[in-house]
């Protein structure tokens, strides 16, 4: 394998609603069919084993760095972001790396 | 794809040097040979692409809930926390989801 992993992970906000995660979730899950440099795209929450727990994850493939770029910066990316997570994140977590 | 996945991210606290990274890198490297019930196990040294950052990652991927928890119990994965891992962590970022 060879390529280049986004991984991100949000701790959301007191009072955040199931509702409002699942539409972050659903809003991410268009993104593939919007963003062609993506390559694999996971979505997960957290599954309840350890206390401490980030709640919400995404770990995304690309070819290399800059598909990663071109998601990152992408205009769809970037509006969900603003719209749907932006005000319900408590902390995040992010990493790249060459996979 | 069904399974169960654990993605953990760390922040070396200061001071941690390249050599005490690769060394973690390299401990791990060995758990898949030491703990069948791990799939497959991605490490990742954070590439510098973005301010603030995680330094260091694993994806682990398991067949299910259960074999995620031999490998988080596991004596050698405990070992190595101990030895390697904790010694250096400012913070650390989790999740495990079913993927």
């Amino acid at each position: 394998m060879s390529g280049f992993r986004h991984v991100v992970m949000f701790k959301w906000a007191e009072g955040t609603t199931t509702g409002q995660q699942d539409e972050v979730a659903a809003k991410l899950g268009q993104l593939p069919g919007r963003i062609p440099e993506i390559g694999t795209y996971s979505i997960g929450v957290d599954a309840g084993v350890n206390p401490g727990a980030y709640d919400f994850v995404v770990v995304a493939d690309f070819a290399d760095r800059d598909a990663y770029l071109v998601y990152r910066d992408h205009p769809a990316h970037r509006a969900m972001i603003e719209e749907f997570i932006a005000p319900i994140v408590a902390e995040r977590a992010a990493i790249q790396y060459e996979t």
